[in-house]
């Protein structure tokens, strides 16, 4: 498909269907499940609704592109229902603000529900979706991205709400303080809000954006719904298409998660099973899972991507969703490399999230 | 004066003076002291500023007016210095959002340092300020105004912080949702914001603004500092000025404050002197003065203006300077007639502070 020289891939609805499984895998947790937006979706499908995924390189140099996600904590996201147009409505108010009108929609964060929301925006403003992300998973900070680590604009923000609340951040010295203040308001919302982000170039994008990340979530989902239906091991077959590592299998014997400041936060724990029988898995999460201790001994830890999976089903299991007595697998996947610099370290390393470690690939030599 | 036909009077820098202090008197503990307002407002005289004070009948009905206050807690306010250009960003900043230049800028409350920040801001955007406000006093918060009474749109809102933080409520279903999603945004900035509340045309402010505040905080202060100087009691000036009560007189002997959720609450004790030996009185405040028992009976409660003075200088104490052994004179002032009404009531009644108790007025015959 071609649009003003443009090269347009529509999605179809089984391309959605991979994406939402996709998506959750790399949401490491976080990101919110993709299910309330995939059902948004679906019926935007079936009233006639189609997607078009635009490559990063098609974007002209000055060409607008949003940036958007919900935010928030995840459980309140999964029990508040809302609406697709909210997601539409904080990109609209972004292009009165601005007075530009955007030339495409891209996610903040490709993992999770987050990996949906600029499709729900699009449908309702009929613009192509980028095929990019910013994070190339999930993350719970508004610094956490490769366009704050390359040191791009902050502001402004604008959030929306389903009873009607409408913010904007208009200016922040830093991306830190764009997490706080704009943190402030979703929590007053009832810790979820649909958001834009600071407005990208398509320059911006195509420097610093992670590309093509909607296409890999579509390929991690569909390899997984390929094993279901072939009554193979869809975790292998994630492991196989993303070169993935195979970490620790068990059951999951603790959840303790707790509401706060806007974020879902906690910790599990999990008792091995198989190779893993008679060791203990702990992870603590921030939204994410952030660090997991194999044993008490750090194993794994952000920026590489931790994904807890439904032993059986290959699909993931967020933060929210995690519950006694599940039987988990959990796997590494690689980061972005924007992400294991000194400077993406600073904003995504354990540091970043409280943690006195130094980061550690599973992937390291 | 005239400019363009519209009568406007030129403050001279006593003018300001007696301001500082009556608008003090007009806080009822809150608004945050007039102090450093003054300093800057000296400074900008010393310039060679000067103020134009414009009657809300020499507006137009479609002329555009801004509403600005600092917010926060009163003691934050006083130990974090702003500067003046801060106020008149966010005025600034309202403009741009609303593409719509404001034909003169008046004072959310003109109790406390708020009736100094118009002219602060009028001062750098060169525009009148209009005399009135729509509190009459000082109010805690955003749905305790007489435009909230009067049911006039809640929004936009911009807030500015003197770290270079901007930011816009665009949309709330609510005065109060204004004040909740607001207030956060000041807390997160660390208590103290300069504000640009919703913009006003000059038909809503001839109807639901309460007129010539700013000179009426001209003249108490005016006749405390005539009084001061002529050596009698300037308590009794503004008795007299405003027909007011005398309430009570002692000495401060405990205070409990705390800063929270953006506000100064908290309770004191004073022990009574001369008419009042033996007899105890406590004030409850949230920035500004709330009720007032008198032996554990409500004497005195808001909207009744329950003034805290200093029995000496007749000069206005707040909730944040007020301290042990201060001789105070407790004195009420009459309120605004549209917060006596049922709906007025709603907003700032005893009841909207979490008083059970039905207002009783110290001015009932």
């Amino acid at each position: 498909m071609k649009l003003g020289g443009v090269k347009l891939r529509e999605l179809a609805a089984d391309d959605i269907e991979s994406l939402a499984v996709g998506a959750w895998v790399l949401g490491t947790g976080g990101g919110g499940s993709p299910y309330l937006g995939l059902l948004n979706l679906r019926r935007l499908y079936a009233e006639g609704t189609r997607i078009r995924l635009m490559p990063p390189e098609e974007l002209a140099d000055d060409d607008a592109v949003a940036v958007v996600s919900n935010m928030g904590a995840p459980l309140v996201g999964q029990e508040r229902l809302t609406d697709s147009r909210t997601i539409a409505r904080a990109v609209a108010l972004m292009e009165e603000i601005t007075g530009k009108r955007f030339r495409a929609i891209m996610s903040l964060e490709i993992g999770g529900g987050n990996a949906i929301q600029p499709m729900l925006a699009a449908a309702h403003l009929d613009r192509p979706v980028v095929d990019a992300d910013c994070m190339g998973r999930a993350y719970p900070e508004a610094q956490m991205t490769s366009f704050a680590v390359g040191d791009l604009n902050p502001y402004p923000l604008t959030s929306v709400d389903p009873r009607g609340i409408e913010s904007v951040v208009a200016k922040v010295p830093t991306w830190k303080w764009m997490e706080r203040v704009s943190r402030k308001i979703c929590t007053e919302y009832g810790s979820t809000a649909s958001t834009c982000k600071a407005p990208r170039t398509g320059a911006e994008v195509k420097r610093w954006g992670i590309p093509h990340t909607t296409t890999q979530a579509m390929k991690i989902g569909a390899a997984v719904r390929a094993a279901q239906r072939a009554h193979e091991d869809p975790i292998d077959a994630i492991l196989r298409a993303e070169d993935g590592r195979l970490l620790y299998r068990g059951k999951v014997v603790d959840v303790e998660r707790r509401t706060t400041e806007g974020f879902l936060r906690g910790r599990t724990r999990f008792d091995g099973l198989d190779d893993w029988r008679g060791r203990a898995m702990e992870i603590n999460f921030q939204n994410e899972w952030i660090v997991a201790w194999l044993d008490g001994k750090a194993l794994a830890m952000t920026p590489d991507l931790i994904c807890v999976l439904d032993s059986v089903s290959g699909e993931a299991i967020g933060s929210e969703t995690l519950r006694y007595g599940q039987r988990v697998t959990v796997i590494a996947l690689r980061s972005p490399a924007v992400f294991l610099s000194p400077k993406g370290l600073q904003h995504v390393g354990p540091r970043a999230f409280g943690y006195d470690l130094d980061f550690k690939s599973v992937f390291a030599p």
